[in-house]
């Protein structure tokens, strides 16, 4: 594997780790990244919960979501969301799938999400819906087949964020760490989005405002900045005595080495 | 005693540290198992706040909540609500009892429980309510005596979640890790579910969804993968250096062994 | 100092930490304690943020607050609270004054307390309201004078909770566990309370159940059960690296020289 | 470098990090304090997350925010917040830039912060508003350029406090501590001003009361107690077995062994 291969991997692992520790993820969702040297496939961890995603567990797809050899583990049932987005949108080099409690009243009671300040820019300003029932009737919700995934993927269109009503949202990036930063971000300004309303009208970024704002994090150091803190208190998280157990004392020692002592 | 009635006991405390550590249970509440060789016994903690509950600790009971032997410490006042359920009911094999702070809301204005996405389908649609007052006036509210159990299971009738006026709410499962789920899931749903009415009108599954998304906790692996996270943050919050229990090594070992590590 | 004398200091200090770790108290609000052998004098802890009290912090007042020899380091300045309402209180053998974030939505609102469940019963059916400015006009909202003190026990009357305008609450206990019991069974019902008015009407216990309920923590295991599960979690807490630091005193002076604990 | 000097340094990264601990900043967000021998200057952090703020990661800037020397790393884009304030108003010794989550709900809304007890006095009775749109129009809403840190400062005018439509809050003191207190207790106030706001209306202080209880963080042990506290918590969370500084084996054996053991 090459170095670089091998980083993405752990950037990837580290990704849904850092998802979970910040509240986007619980023992559901997952954050995949587009095979860096080959656009036609892509990464997913085995099923696992997100926090403990490893680079090890992850499992090459081809964009149909068919594993690249026999994993010999379970697959998560809802892998067809990354590779359909994967196909429709050749600039989308991450997709994170979640169901966070700070959305889910946004989606229960068919909200639109709107940036409240700058950071919660990157989500757009009312940004698409998706209903499975409309193309395929009562489901059990789990978007596992690939035409449910293809149906997501053209409500997403060009967007970046696609909200599911009864189920949860999904998100695009350029990056992983683009991907990431979104998901935290757009979940932190639903989260508040949802306790203004509770007490007024909610005033919200103009267009231009939006369009300005969105390009922060490719502009400044705000992305660089916070990635570096979501890792560091991922390693903080996980180099306490508890992950010992969780794997080996040289497995645990791991996550903190690569965690947040490195700095790009 | 067989290795597999020591798994069982093992694993209906876990269950007990689990339902805690997820904000079901604080001090008070509990969770039950039927014997797993003698549906005319089951098994529920001495008197003992959930997260310090352990394997050796249980006390054994028939149906009629009288202990197999004299435990010779105090008991749960409201092991009724156990007993009854597992004599009317006997397709159940776990029980949990708890007044979740995510309930609360929706108990203290007599809201129905909606499942808002398909994670929450496990509680159904409108599960049903049960008031205590209404067969016995007024009372301190415990459910102590046997009629007040068997009313109670009564009202649960085929379903698997009751909600009890100005109390909590009473959980069954087909197995300890079913109930455990159903209960945690369900706390889930009500909170955002909560959040969701303070600001606007909500949207649920519908009922060919709720019936289709009640089976993915059987047909998927998203229930061994949450239970398993779910042991692995019990064990992490044990094996802190905190614990007493982590103050002698041999002791560390045991809940870290019992605890995540272990995996179907 | 007696054995007794020495537990019970040590049950205060202790009394104070878990009230902080269970949210009640933040870095304000103190929990006292009537001298167990001289009903005329009270412990209180010298000036100090309640998760860091001590047995040895603590100061002896007379009932008009008058420390008993000088204690030569900053004191509580709204102490009268306590020694106005041990005077006037006979019963009374602990106080708890707090400003816990889960009653300022009621205090902020005049909204009366009232038990959602049977663990509320304890802070009674509509507890009543003081006002600083009824009594003494523009004040700077500390009740800091005897008079100040005198006119809030007053209105504490027989009583168990008041609640403090544009302030907080005070509650009073028969003993330091059944103070503590009721300020932590409190502060949760007035949380949900608060979450259930933003959603609906709230149902409350009946008075007959309301009197009944309130005796629970007296004929049960209940108090014991939640006071050793919170005192085993203010061990958890404190028995981390953390706290290590902070008891030993050359230890703990690094920290503190080092981060914030320099004192002028 | 005198030793004044160095100890009001580690006392503005603290400051950073206490914020950060107590939830006032999180990824985002800024304490700098002004040079405490030449009134002409102030030190910020270079572009680092708050709680990631070191001693000697602070660079010196003149009052045009411009580095007193080549900082050879990134910077603020948004440190014109604080050299335009030290600019306008002498008498200001600390400034925090924040988007805390208490306040977006007030901010989203326009909703007026009030002071619910005497604790919020420090913010004051409906504090300023400033829109950045007003005198820039559609900008990327990063207060980056001079003239748009000379219009908040404009805004803030002789307060303490300053709204920021869709973006955020800006806090000064009299000193690093002062600032971070009134930082800290606005936001407290702020986040339950928000919960009562969504069951009923708002009583707040006198403008005689909000008055006499500003004063009280200078007259009472308030603050000092309050500082201690929060550099404790913050002690404690860095010192844990995660961080680097537990590093040491035998450190972290210290606090296990005498740790939990301890039970009444």
């Amino acid at each position: 594997m090459s170095k670089k291969l091998s980083e993405a991997r752990t950037e990837v692992a580290l990704a849904n780790r850092i998802a979970a520790n910040e509240g986007v993820l619980d023992t559901l969702g997952h954050v995949s990244m587009r095979h860096p040297d080959n656009p036609h496939r892509y990464f997913l961890s085995r099923s696992s919960a997100p926090d403990m995603v490893t680079a090890e567990g992850l499992i090459e797809y081809d964009l149909d979501s068919q594993p690249a050899r026999d994993p010999g583990v379970a697959q998560y049932s809802e892998r067809v969301i990354h590779g359909e987005i994967y196909k429709a949108r050749p600039d989308v080099m991450s997709v994170c799938h979640h169901h966070s409690p700070s959305f889910l009243p946004l989606i229960a009671t068919r909200t639109d999400y709107v940036p409240i300040t700058h950071v919660g820019a990157v989500g757009g300003i009312k940004p698409p819906w998706w209903d499975q029932h409309d193309d395929f009737g009562d489901t059990n919700m789990l978007v596992a087949r690939p035409e449910e995934g293809a149906s997501l993927a053209r409500a997403l269109g060009s967007h970046w964020l696609v909200l599911m009503n009864r189920h949860g949202v999904t998100v695009a990036g350029v990056s992983v760490r683009d991907c990431v930063y979104r998901a935290i971000q757009t979940c932190r300004n639903a989260e508040q989005q949802v306790r203004a309303m509770s007490i007024g009208t909610v005033d919200i970024l103009s267009q231009g405002e939006m369009q300005l704002a969105a390009e922060i994090p490719k502009r400044t150091t705000a992305l660089i900045r916070s990635w570096d803190y979501w890792a560091f208190r991922v390693a903080k998280a996980s180099a306490s005595p508890k992950m010992a157990r969780a794997s080996s004392a040289k497995a645990a020692a791991k996550p903190r080495r690569r965690g947040g002592a490195r700095r790009r």
